[in-house]
């Protein structure tokens, strides 16, 4: 049995983890002001190219989204996301619960175009009634999406524009962030985001570390008092040095990236076997998550052999499927998946 | 230098560490729907002698307050808890940013009174007014307290009673539970905390883990739609299975208590050293927190072989100090400390 | 200039004027527990047929919406409504405000189906990760929709019925509830409204009053605690007689239908004219407000006699414009409108 | 029997009322956009003599406390204010509803000191945890405050000048304010209010009108997008011209302190009777709320003639109770219960 549900299945890269033990006994101050943190927030600084960003490391995807958003966004405004976004579908509700509306957008292949922000933006204000209405106040898009494409440099950058146009900050999910940057084709780099992107994050949980999420505040202005919000949503992690240790590792010798490539790797191997025995793809991914077409009766057959994510029903006859791929991932298990398609 | 400033200064239990390390390459579901999770709760239910609890692992001690507090109250309802109470003073506000007020009792070194909880109660249902006022909707101790004292079984059955006869949840924030119940002296059992309370938590972070805090929910009608709550709290950790793997060892073969006993023996060594000395104690803890009053050159003489916390002065020549001691706190450490003194 | 701009550019009806003079200068308590609003409350509860349904009243359409809803929900829970809801689209954000996500169903002229609700339910539990979305905790509709449409009898017994099998409360803003049990054809009684939902509200200040809405829990038990969070909600009214007044004069001699009849009976007759001279509806409306499709010269025409909505442009040449009647429409207005078409 | 329960028992002085009546037919557009409610706003801009005072016209305290408060605090932030003050104990937690946290401060006979303020401030940030603690983002004070008290001039400045330094806003609710300003031998006016807080509300509800509460930014930069907020809080009113009528009605000829006036009068009348048959003053209170101590016999006797507030027991034979009067307080009723003294 092999396993492809998702990408937080297993515990740390083993180099994450040899650190976290080589410094398990070291007595350090908490929540955050550690060295360790202080050399991960550095590490992150200068992979981002970004001198004056602000680091701050979370623990966990919905908590840092609705954080963040919390921050970024006054009482009256909400946040501008695809209608496939995480923080509309798969965060039961954590953004309103913080006070705030989802305001969808329609999304293509879970991206969102910056032909809709800006048509968006301007329906609203054109609107007689807007001051009735819920003020869009901050832009959020995942890269990768939650269906594993990518945004090219253009599209960010037009994402930038409109946003900037606009007065709002754009702010990136980047829970699989790794898995984007080392996707072959790809022309968005790390030094692009942090160029492009008000807020965003660097996912550790899915790439690498057993949990933890960078943030990275290009625009420090925005978020003033972070601190006491992070502590607020119950997002400060006593021992801070946790996070430090892991996201050291992983932006020491570019470890962070040369696990993701090895993940994409992966999945483009597992996707040409796929395509080659005849079955089509759901959505053309370039990175980790795969999305497939399978006839009912062969994904009967392959669950025996294999575990993956049932992602609807298409028809009568078929079922979309999504297949992970992890750092964790070894090419023996993609290997014997294939034996088994 | 030796340093007890607090007790999350180190990493994890060595034994808790080589599980993690064990398991590290398995590959398990996540958010909790494991094997080691499975097998912590029901560890966690047998040390109770609780068969029928339900029990959540959860990151950190402000989330698992605020996402407890959050599910327990109705939204016209607050919470009853001391001045000095974790939860009115250092989590940044998390309860009231949930929506709920803090409802001041008086604070005696850290405890409520069963007498000053059933007065709040009677007073405030005699107000006409009350309807107007925000009403006692559940009890909040810490046990040990944030000043390291401790209820004894009669204090805590009387608390059980008036909230009993109240009808409103009796929870325990046991972020030090450990400490609490490896007191020498005490007649508070695990079992009598949960026959007592209606939630409470057995804290990991401070008592050998990374992190994490077991919610105990000895009678689950009162959280009947925790999970989703857990994860709109941002508090759902995604390798589910690290909360899991550390709860089952220390909840094996006693070694979560037997931690806790050689953290307090620490704490009891130190505090006969001051007090041989000659110096007072602010407050007289059973547990791993003890506080001194110290003469401020004492204090400036200590300060160049130890860390520790100023909690406040005392007058124009005295402070106040807590030195806290840990599972991790070695006997050698201690011994350096009381050479100093 | 005759005015159709909404239904609540007048004051109120003479003879609810008249009582609030009459009764200016009596002395009464605050809060509601005045005679004149128990006065009202039975009425309603007469009008009804509903002799143990709770009554509340509140002052406005929004915070009626906001605290409802808020005290129907569980913190996991969010309301279900169609995409033109005024709870979606405009309230700035009430509900979120309050912590909850507004779930939204397609909306057909306003309305939405019970096929729609019963599926979104049933895909809602059939997901594998429900646990990680929000849940379907109660049905929103308004009748008349925000489009002046109306459920039939039958229409509404589907909802009723697709709730009650769910176990989630039907709630109906009825902001303008006269105009629809006024309309011509409809077979939906105010005892029907009552019967087939959990909670309503007959709207006050867009049918005869100052200000003011009337809640009806025709089962109280879903709101145990309604009072406080009226107060927390900020829409406990001091002097609340002034609400028992109106309401109570609106439900004696049938004041409140008699009024929305003649609205309904404006807006027939506009509506006549309109199309008579060839114009086309935007929207069949059987109540006060109406939409029409006008040439973009004749709307331009008809601005110098008469203020109206403008709904949103249609194509380049064409605008839908929405005209309203109300209890204070007079004919005279109507006629004169009617000859500068 | 007469009735001195509270200011809020009679509907509105009749001069409001008769411009209510000659208004009511008239046609207006909703939501404050009508030109009543300019004329109020531009009254109360003249008399506050602040000609760039930004007027928002809302319907209760309550309301007003939660919109104006939420819209000044940042999420990290609570509001100063005295033990007594009305957010903190009769408004059912409507600011930690929006959440934040009300910080305590000690109350002098219902009002705070700047010298208290300041000292929680700095104590505040000498404290190493502040971060972890909620911090104080505004100051709250009550004038007249819950206790019929009044700050000086001398006072106001140095809580203005507290406030200043520390750079956050001091808002005052002025529920009664009318009572205050009329008060005799107080230094404080209209324009010294306006003057000294950055933001205040001008009561309407206890002194003249129906309901309505103006509030005035003196600074509105600190309010920019206060029209949505008080949406979102359900405060916005349909009929806004209802306000402006009214608030156009006080400020038109002084009546707002004429009547207001009057009050006062007749509460020193009230007083001066109580006094001289040797009953004690609890509070010595220059406003329209008196405090008196009363033995029980005597309260026993005076409930066959006149209704009042019970506003504790004080030891076992003597009562707190409180006696208010209001613009509608007639001097025959004054009389009538001075004869039954």
């Amino acid at each position: 049995m092999t396993h492809f549900d998702c990408d937080y299945m297993a515990g740390a890269h083993p180099e994450v983890m040899r650190r976290l033990v080589e410094t398990n006994m070291e007595l350090t101050p908490g929540y955050g002001t550690d060295p360790y943190t202080r050399q991960a927030k550095q590490l992150i600084r200068e992979a981002c190219g970004c001198p004056n960003a602000e680091v701050h490391l979370l623990v966990g995807g919905t908590q840092t989204n609705a954080t963040v958003i919390d921050g970024l966004l006054a009482r009256h405004e909400g946040v501008l996301a695809a209608d496939s976004a995480h923080i509309n579908v798969h965060e039961s509700g954590a953004i309103e619960a913080s006070g705030h509306k989802v305001l969808v957008l329609p999304g293509h292949d879970g991206k969102v175009s910056a032909v809709d922000v800006a048509q968006y933006i301007e329906s609203f204000y054109a609107d007689d009634t807007y001051q009735h209405m819920v003020a869009p106040g901050m832009l959020y898009i995942s890269h990768p999406t939650e269906y594993g494409t990518l945004y090219t440099l253009s599209e960010l950058e037009a994402l930038h524009d409109v946003c900037h146009k606009a007065k709002i900050p754009l702010y990136m999910d980047g829970a699989r962030l790794g898995y984007g940057l080392a996707a072959k084709g790809t022309d968005v780099t790390l030094c692009d985001v942090a160029r492009l992107c008000d807020v965003f994050y660097i996912g550790g949980t899915k790439v690498g570390a057993l949990f933890g999420e960078a943030v990275v505040v290009t625009n420090p202005t925005l978020l003033p008092h972070f601190f006491p919000l992070i502590k607020q949503h119950g997002a400060l992690l006593a021992k801070g040095r946790l996070l430090g240790v892991q996201f050291a590792t992983l932006f020491t010798d570019n470890l962070y990236l040369r696990i993701a490539r090895h993940a994409v790797e992966m999945a483009m191997k597992l996707k040409a076997a796929f395509v080659e025995r005849g079955h089509r793809l759901h959505i053309d991914s370039p990175t980790n998550q795969q999305f497939f077409v399978l006839p009912n009766a062969e994904l009967d057959r392959l669950s025996a052999f294999a575990s993956f994510e049932l992602w609807g029903p298409r028809g009568e006859t078929e079922t979309i499927v999504r297949f992970v791929t992890g750092w964790a991932t070894t090419e023996k298990e993609v290997d014997e998946l294939i034996s088994n398609l």
